[in-house]
């Protein structure tokens, strides 16, 4: 006997630990979470919902084997277009791109492996080009809080599954913000792990660079995912050789601490003052926590962050894609195109001249740093609606990355976590960001932060819970 | 009173510092240079010595301030002509690109600060492209061992003034083996060591991801001239965090040690039967050291090696002479305008892509190479006379380049010293080959090799001495 809610029950992995643990069973909450997909009619926040039968036989499979010490075991899962899962077709929301796949991805493997439960595949912005969710041959995922509103990107699907409370966790990439921004613009967390933690197997096309990334609830959900995700990879020439003994976890915060926060004259909030509202009391809630704000020439991060869309980074874009995109341009998503079609216009010698002024930014801004504990930044300026974002998608998307886009680029970390309300009830995140390996750290203000905050999981009515104490130590 | 002869006295560190101790003066050395000099006559190695008068007063200064515990007090010096040094031009080996230079690149004053007496600016492959010496506005240097061949490049005029007795070590720079190639083709000493341990200041055209580094008679007058040039800095984003802490010093080998050479079946030599005799006797040698050879399919060396002017690497030489070179093209040394030019026809994807295929081999290598204490190749498979080189500059620039062009771009470190003599009297080099950061043991095997092999300094007469204390501290 449970009291584990089918309409109502939260699903991070705490209350499902809970429940498991009296009673409840994986096929009771994967029949639930049908029913709200059911409920919530068609949705294009999925491409592809997996055959109900087959989710049903992997929740008895489940609990055939019992392995319940798994530290996924039971926990539903959404996983973004863009990875392998034999037997199914990825499309990376291109159709004419759409081939079935024959080997599932070594990150959705671990995951699986952790005992996790894929619910289906999320729909994208197109080949993971995008932060802002329109970017799709698949209808245009719907924020969770309102219909109107984009629900961000790339992971759109991913982000909208974990908020409406059909899956515990949602798989995705992050280069340029897509697993933060469809994050906070629907209250949940974003973890971007430092570069090369996650190995990227052979399956992502916007990788080269990326990071694989979960969508969850809570910080702590997320530092239990991560840390599945995390290892080294003899293919993966990216993975870094500390991945194997890397151990994520949250900390205590120190009784004093000192964060960087974009200056008063270099925040950047395109008009929204609400947003700007909310980071100033999101400094002042910090204060409150011991920590001391030092305000900085943001500058050199915009300088940065611009040159991943900008300049000659975006022919990684194309050198992923070539063949395929030289042969189907005009079955292309046009914003989509036209932003890597760019990457054809670059020059080798433009990548030289763009990784070395690349690396004098990142030079700046490691000393600008040095002595903080932790980077805090909106991690949008703003929101907007699909009309706005449609009748403007590169310039508005553009805006959106302000505050995501150079970390990935700057070899560095984020965390995103609800940063609360506009008084249009669209939320808004917060990004704890570190440099290279700083991942438990950006994770533990996060949390910190999170707490301080509380509120409700994602759009769901669930209060914030007490976080899991594994992902402490 | 001193011993030191004036036209046979030898310019290695030890026997200077001997003399300097026993009342040798730097004027005197400087005079007996300039003596020297006058006797070999017309010199390409040469493309601007310093006027006599300015070098006798940096010696008279350097007597009078009497700071002899400098690191190279006293020590004649010659510097490659990509090095601005205030008040004298530039040229790169190029006419047309000649300029007056108003300040001094970091790293020359870093060996003026420690006290070395510079005699003059030298020749080299024009650009820093190449590796055999013959491409230069300035006439070709000749080898210190037989004028018919060639010096080795692109610190062409560095290896023959070292080689010849003119200078105690040649400041010089080494991307595909500019540096190694001279010192192995002249019977001296180079040191590559890891990038970004020597800043590259402003000045190296050829740079952005190239190694500052000095070429010497002996492995321990490498290392005290080396350590000088290390340092972190803040101006050059690719300096290293970790140079400002490294020590670099020659240690005692192993009483046993594993060394990885190229496989029998993956040997390179060009047909040079004599190449292919001196190496089998230097394996032989080290393992009458303790050494144990561990043969490697030397194929992906091979492929990386070939990446450096076969791939989009290339178009890194195109992007730091992009304005000069379109303006000036037909001004431009024809092998090397070609080279370059084929840099112009690279992609941006092309570079993403290359950039991906070569952290692939490295990946590979740092595999193979994981367990091994060192790696031992030839420095180059052969070499060839003027004549031969002029014939097919491109294809046996390549060939020269085999087992050196992959060191910088797997940032790695080598350092070669002699191998002996072929019958013809022409010397080759081995090199002793690390991973980064293992710039120690790369000197220690190679000054073991050294030592071993014994002979004598570059082109003269001198006994190899007794290391200099120092240099293992």
């Amino acid at each position: 006997m449970t009291l584990w809610d089918k309409q109502t029950g939260s699903l991070d992995f705490s209350t499902l630990r809970t429940g498991y643990a009296t009673g409840l069973t994986p096929t009771e909450v994967v029949l639930a979470i049908f029913a709200r997909i059911d409920a919530r009619g068609e949705d294009p926040a999925w491409i592809l919902p997996f055959p109900r039968e087959s989710v049903l036989a992997r929740a008895v499979e489940l609990e055939r084997d019992g392995q319940r010490d798994l530290p996924l075991w039971g926990l539903p899962l959404s996983v973004k277009d863009n990875f392998d899962i034999a037997g199914y077709p990825t499309a990376e929301a291109c159709r004419a791109y759409s081939r079935m796949a024959t080997k599932t991805d070594p990150v959705v493997q671990r995951l699986l492996d952790a005992g996790a439960i894929i619910i289906g595949k999320t729909n994208m912005d197109q080949f993971g080009v995008g932060i802002n969710g329109t970017r799709t041959d698949y209808g245009i995922p719907r924020n969770t809080f309102n219909p109107a509103f984009i629900s961000g990107g790339s992971t759109s699907g991913g982000g909208v599954t974990l908020a409406a409370g059909l899956v515990s966790m949602a798989l995705g990439g992050d280069a340029a913000g897509s697993g933060r921004v469809p994050a906070a613009l629907n209250n949940t967390v974003g973890i971007k792990p430092t570069p090369g933690l996650i190995a990227l197997g052979g399956g992502s096309r916007a990788g080269m660079s990326a990071s694989h990334n979960v969508m969850t609830l809570t910080v702590a959900d997320g530092v239990i995912a991560t840390r599945v995700m995390i290892g080294y990879d003899l293919d993966d020439p990216l993975s870094r050789a500390e991945a194997d003994t890397f151990h994520l976890k949250l900390t205590a915060l120190p009784d004093v601490f000192r964060f960087g926060v974009p200056s008063k004259a270099t925040r950047i909030f395109a008009g929204d003052a609400e947003a700007e509202r909310l980071f100033d009391e999101a400094i002042a809630r910090l204060e409150r926590l011991g920590g001391q704000p030092v305000e900085l020439d943001f500058a050199p991060f915009y300088a940065a962050a611009k040159m991943l869309y900008e300049d000659a980074f975006i022919a990684r874009r194309y050198a992923n894609l070539q063949s395929f995109f030289d042969a189907h341009e005009d079955q292309i998503y046009p914003a989509t195109r036209d932003i890597i079609g760019w990457g054809r216009g670059y020059s080798g010698a433009d990548v030289f001249v763009a990784q070395q002024t690349l690396a004098r930014h990142a030079r700046t801004i490691r000393q600008m740093t040095a002595d903080l504990d932790i980077l805090v930044t909106p991690t949008t300026p703003t929101t907007f609606t699909i009309e706005q974002m449609l009748a403007d998608n590169i310039r508005n998307n553009a805006m959106l990355g302000t505050y995501t886009n150079f970390v990935n680029l700057l070899d560095m970390c984020a965390v995103t976590v609800p940063m609360g309300f506009r008084g249009d009830g669209q939320p808004l995140g917060i990004s704890f960001v570190g440099q290279a390996l700083q991942d438990s750290a950006a994770a533990s203000f996060a949390q910190a932060f999170h707490t301080a905050l509380g509120g409700k999981l994602g759009a769901t009515q669930t209060p914030l819970p007490t976080p899991l104490e594994g992902a402490f130590a």
